[in-house]
């Protein structure tokens, strides 16, 4: 089993903790591993063959720092000459495994999401990967438990209820609330994890039919030598970036093959799309507040506030649903209904030239 | 002239900027100056005989410090061995300069006042001493311009309008709502500043009549060769604060004197109590919002915050009415109504023994 992560997010909703060099991938939020290290080492107990992380020109010497230091494992760190979206990354990962392997089993990972329950992942995994050696494009279903209105969702053909996997009818973009509450009563809707499984000829013959174009400029890599000198390939994808359109795995094959399963999966899983998906990571305390990475808390009639510190120590006084965050910096302060207004920030930042804390 | 200032004030409503070892008179809440820095400097220019500071032994160091750059002034700082109000700390002050000049006139400001119209003070108390060389014991009256139920009150007898001085009638304590919006009509009423001015016999004299024990007390220090070298007076200090209660000015002479007159003055007068009289020594901009020591303000639909970020980068969204305070070790954010309440985060982190940050 080969490994995928794709890491070239360049989010901005984690401001002032997230950076331009430092997106929310490469920074932790609740401990001291960041979420690409965490992503990593809960693939570790899989004795993956090989790791392959994906990202960007910029970040690209952070994200060999950070997981330089694990044993055993062989991980190689491709910088994106461009950002293209998830389609030509996969390809190309996809690409570069077969020439190896060429009917390795890849599995598909984002490099920023949260999961309280890894047993659950990795069972999961395994399970879909047998699928996938069948000729399947997997891809993990998070059950929903929530309404949630940020997510895209997966509709599954469930004549037949059981643990999946599951025909996919269809993927639906991030709905409206009274869809969203539908999909959560029917019980046969699950949130697109962006997490998938498949064999590296299956995706690539799937390419060959949705995607032809990619699928060209992929074909015209050639490998010399040792295919794990990924540093040779260079000049060979930034040739194919510059060829090929930024489009999404989801919208270039999932959403046309018709080999694709579904597999449900419930594992305290969160995108943590932003700051106002703290509580999502760390459990709330008595007033349904979070406090991460603070000197300690001092609270008066304060409740629903999501903190996070630098470890500083905080005091809130007659203050409720507020999203507070401090760094050496920058300090935020932002209603917690508008946490994914933080990216405005940013912008309003870069605009007006004052980049220093960007 | 002498200047006596009085400086031993552990205000606990600024933090975390201000700390137990350096309270508001010893922190730059507006500018690069201190409030005693401020305060000393408002006053130079009437070219005083002599600057005494009273303040305590935890803060003694960092006053002198404070006040050791200043040129062709005497100033010398006296640290009372434990807190006693504002009576024993001026009967000591005037029996010092007594010892050198028994009708020297001397004039009390307390430390921590924000003045906008520094002429108007220096003005009125120019105009104050010559009532206090008749023997008077005159006081500033700020003129109000709101009904402040958070300030005393002295009431004018003036049955002759005019700019004063006039006769006390009475003090008033901090006064409920309905009383302070009669007294900014009645016209009469002013806000008790603090500030004194009077000849160093005419104070004494009458500390023997209201304040027979702290008179008695004081009257036992013998001066012994150059009085101004105060560090000999140590041990003397020592025995009168042992001996003497807590007692202010006001309670102890003031109000019980029939010497005593009011002065008016309008010159931008604040005492800073809390972080939510920023916007009287800082105008607010287009959202009702002061900003101080920031690297720069971003405000979506944000408006009447109070913020001071240690020289950070602020960004606030969605968010009203709310103090927002950094410093390196600490964080507050508190509604703005809530300002008063600062002091008791310091005493649930003094309870909890989380004494770092104080």
């Amino acid at each position: 089993m080969y490994i995928v992560i794709l890491a070239g997010g360049s989010g901005t909703r984690f401001w002032p903790l997230s950076r331009a060099s430092k997106p929310k991938q490469l920074i932790s939020i609740t401990g001291d591993r960041t979420m690409l290290q965490r992503t990593v080492e809960r693939v570790l107990p899989l004795k993956p063959k090989r790791i392959l992380i994906i990202t960007n020109k910029l970040q690209a010497d952070e994200t060999e720092r950070q997981v330089a230091g694990y044993r055993g494992v062989h991980i190689d760190v491709i910088a994106e000459p461009s950002a293209r979206n998830t389609a030509p990354a996969i390809g190309l990962a996809a690409t570069i495994i077969a020439s190896h392997d060429p009917t390795g089993v890849m599995v598909v990972l984002p490099a920023d999401h949260f999961i309280l329950d890894e047993d659950a992942l990795r069972d999961t995994l395994l399970s879909a990967a047998q699928s996938a050696r069948k000729g399947y494009l997997m891809t993990l279903g998070i059950m929903p438990s929530r309404p949630e209105t940020g997510y895209g969702y997966i509709e599954a053909e469930m004549e037949l209820r059981g643990e999946g996997p599951f025909p996919v009818k269809r993927f639906v973009e991030k709905p409206p609330l009274e869809d969203a509450l539908r999909y959560l009563e029917a019980g046969n809707y699950f949130w697109n994890s962006g997490m998938f499984i498949w064999r590296t000829d299956t995706i690539l013959a799937e390419m060959t039919i949705h995607m032809p174009a990619l699928s060209r400029a992929l074909t015209g890599i050639s490998f010399d030598g040792d295919v794990w000198e990924l540093s040779d390939l260079d000049g060979q994808i930034e040739s194919v970036y510059s060829a090929v359109e930024s489009i999404s795995i989801d919208y270039g094959v999932m959403e046309r093959s018709t080999k694709v399963q579904v597999v449900p999966v419930e594992m305290g899983w969160s995108d943590v799309g932003s700051w106002s998906a703290l509580p999502e990571v760390q459990a709330p305390d008595e007033n349904g507040t979070v406090c991460i990475n603070t000197a300690g808390h001092v609270s008066l009639d304060s409740s629903d506030c999501l903190i996070y510190a630098d470890g500083r120590t905080v005091a809130t006084v007659g203050v409720h649903n507020l999203v507070i965050v401090s760094t050496a910096d920058a300090i935020l302060v932002c209603d917690r209904d508008r946490a994914q207004d933080v990216k405005k920030v940013v912008e309003e930042l870069t605009r007006s030239g004052r980049t220093s804390c960007l």
